[in-house]
């Protein structure tokens, strides 16, 4: 089973990241983290990788909730949408499956907010995919 | 099973930040992320809740060869590190368990590279713990 809920599509990396913040933004997420991977590893270690972003997104409501349940739970937040381009000009969006992450945790009252973001990832991923004319995959 | 690594501690929260980013710089990682989830929650929702921190870790070199193995790692990156108070006064620190989170990749070939950053991170959490004169807690 995969451990992501992924599209591919064939269009400008900056655009898909532009979709993605935005459909983000309209499933009630925040991006609280951005992280350049190319630019990283290029700085530390003088590597030419493809161009690679990591977003944390976070619905601040479902979040609160699920810190009251456990408090150890930001070790797994916020949960990330990935961007990045392919060796064939692709560029794949890539959402964590939010229930396989949380599940780590063993906490079956954690069970709802996961599945709750679980959905929500999917609706984000459908956006982005139906906006560049993409069928989403199903895996 | 507890999925972090963790320490409970008496001291100063920003003492206690301040602590573990020179512990994770020691151990090769850079902080990438730096979520104030205090002040987040506040802002979005008007809640007050204690002081919390998410500090996403990477060594370059391991997240180079993890990405190289799995391009839909990024999905789990970075490791998060947590600095959150108790209702008692006391701080804790967690680092989430690399081979727990990297196992729902379910990919053999990452698992050296998960128990690598989880060594990294159990000597970290050891440090802290030391520095502060707490004896690390074993689940």
């Amino acid at each position: 089973m995969s451990y992501t809920i992924t599209t591919t599509i064939d269009a400008q990396f900056d655009d898909v990241v532009a979709a993605v913040n935005t459909a983000l933004q309209d499933e009630g997420f925040g991006v609280l983290s951005d992280i350049d991977v190319q630019t990283t590893l290029n700085q530390k270690l003088d590597v030419d990788v493809d161009r690679y972003r990591i977003l944390g997104a976070c619905n601040p409501s479902l979040a609160h909730d699920g810190l009251a349940e456990d408090p150890e739970l930001g070790a797994l937040l916020p949960c990330n949408v990935i961007v990045y381009e392919t060796d064939g000009g692709d560029v794949v969006v890539s959402a964590v499956d939010p229930e396989q992450l949380v599940g780590i945790a063993e906490n079956p009252d954690l069970d709802e907010i996961a599945g709750d973001v679980h959905d929500r990832f999917e609706r984000v991923i459908a956006t982005v995919s139906v906006e560049f004319g993409t069928t989403v995959e199903s895996e």
